[in-house]
């Protein structure tokens, strides 16, 4: 088969590899139909991530149908088309049971499971995926839910959800501050409805990124460039801040935002992959009284999204910008990594 | 009257000054019985609280009679003996209707409420104190409940369950660690138990503080200077961490303690007062679906833990651990502000 394959800090081909085949009986291989790149990506290829080994192919968001499942497959058959989830997980060891399967103990070869499809194994930019635990690793897919929304349910609307709208603990009548409008932080705001916040405030240094996030949820447009945002935030509330404010970028600049305007009492959700420490200003913060959460997706709510998505209660269509065939796989990379320029969010890359 | 005036960093003295008297309707004067010393005491003398004017009388926790009450105060009369919580509010605010009386918005002359006793106005350390908002500031003293257990309840025992305990959401079963055995330590580890901790580790410099700490609920101690104390906490555990680490000391090396020893989908619950900048490794901490919280206690369950202590549930006994008349006050301080040597806890000021 043909998969898009790391060779290290720059370096990256779209090649001919062996097939992947059954290796453990709760494996199923998968028929990659869609596929998308994620920021993550990126920062793999510039070599952020060390632990992505050369020869790695990346992916971890894909649309499928079985074409090979393992002895104890129990929930899903050859043929069905699914969705895989970013998170690979057991649903017995301690943290799958205690609602972190992003934190999985299983053994696959590496330490645990959770995020390790292109990244500790062979990922979903690829013409067959092998997934372990399928049958809690992958979703049926029902029939009247187009790939081009299914993606997403994959990684973004479960991480801008879980990350951004549930550990920011968002209550009805919040406002709430999205540092950052790329495809997670739109997924945050285009959830952020679910729990009742009354506005959401987009805040990015892109104009266009402002107005993409108007359609999917955004009520305010803060320019993170403008001298006064802080001012311009603050007069959207009783002057006390935002009762969550939610870092979509992964930078210590965009998370003191975060921190700078959000309300005693009130909630900082950390969704962003950072690459440095930041510094927490607890001389000032100690007595304000804030919840600061982080983590990596559970994608324990992927059923629920995927209901919301089937009865077209998410504004899923915003987020495709660009297509792409298997073969083009180089274009949509460099596509989305220009994003600034090519105004991309999520591609669709597939048959 | 007599009472301890703040006369800038480094000076104070037991002094006579006016006596207070009821300025608004809902005020009270209250005669102090017995008052106490706090670590915060101690950092406003060391000139780390620049809010506290030259002048000022210090203290915040306190226990007495009732001497004068203005015009609209319903709960409490002349004689009356009762708690005054270190947290001045008006319970009508958006802040303390909300569970956040800590920044209550109430009109004292202050920017809002809150921690103000010692701090913006006069304080306990006096023979006699004004309390603003009277009704919901003052508690009513039951029966039976000594002094020395009535006045941890002003500040120390509510700090430790909401801003350890409550906040660092322990539940049942968990390993709880608290790295500082001073007295808000011990008020987390004394009452850890009350929501089911089943392992309650404290961590410290000093092996006399870790062998009070086993007196009031700590199951295991750690030499917070042992070159292996990170290994001898996970020994505790599973090997992922503690679920709960409670920050009781108010400086970057123990916080850093705490997010090094707490597990993926854990809790940090920073509940010392700081005052410098901490770095938080976010490039690390991103993944690992924490919860940090920080705040200033409410005093909330200042009724709750009352009853507790009148039961005869918590082992309030062991706090006070030296007595001092009011004419000793700098006595008290001197012992109080030399702890390693004293081996101090709270020390009891009063007739």
């Amino acid at each position: 088969m043909k998969a898009l394959v790391y060779h290290g800090p720059g370096s990256k081909a779209w090649e001919d590899v062996p097939d992947p085949h059954i290796k453990a009986p709760t494996d199923a291989v998968v028929k990659v139909d869609t596929t998308t790149i994620c920021g993550t990506d990126l920062h793999i290829l510039k070599g952020d991530v060390p632990s992505v080994a050369e020869g790695r192919i990346l992916g971890h968001e894909g649309v499928g149908t079985i074409v090979e499942v393992g002895a104890s497959v129990q929930n899903h058959k050859v043929g069905d088309r699914v969705i895989i989830a970013c998170i690979s997980s057991c649903r017995v060891c301690v943290y799958c049971r205690s609602g972190n399967p992003s934190h999985c103990l299983a053994d696959e070869g590496t330490s645990g499971l959770g995020w390790i499809l292109g990244h500790l194994i062979d990922g979903t930019q690829a013409e067959l995926v092998r997934i372990p635990f399928a049958d809690s690793s992958l979703y049926a897919l029902p029939e009247g839910v187009p790939d081009e929304a299914a993606i997403l349910l994959s990684d973004i609307l479960p991480t801008g959800f879980e990350m951004g709208v549930q550990y920011g603990a968002v209550k009805p009548g919040d406002t709430v501050a999205v540092v950052g409008a790329g495809p997670v932080g739109l997924a945050v705001m285009a959830t952020a409805g679910l729990y009742g916040a009354a506005q959401v405030i987009a805040i990015d240094l892109d104009e266009n990124r402002i107005e993409k996030a108007r359609s999917v949820g955004a009520t305010h447009g803060v320019s993170a460039g403008a001298a006064d945002w802080k001012d311009q935030v603050l007069a959207l509330t009783d002057g006390y801040g935002v009762d969550v404010a939610v870092e979509a970028v992964g930078i210590p600049a965009t998370f003191r935002m975060c921190t700078d305007m959000v309300r005693p009492g009130g909630h900082v959700a950390n969704v962003g992959v950072h690459g440095h420490p930041v510094e927490l200003p607890l001389q000032d913060l100690w007595i304000a009284n804030l919840t600061i959460t982080t983590g990596l997706v559970n994608t324990t709510t992927l059923a629920m999204l995927l209901k919301l998505v089937k009865q077209e209660k998410l504004p899923v269509e915003a987020f495709v910008t660009h297509r792409f065939g298997f073969d083009q796989v180089l274009d949509a990379y460099a596509t989305f990594g220009d994003a600034a320029a090519t105004k991309a969010l999520k591609v669709a890359i597939g048959h």
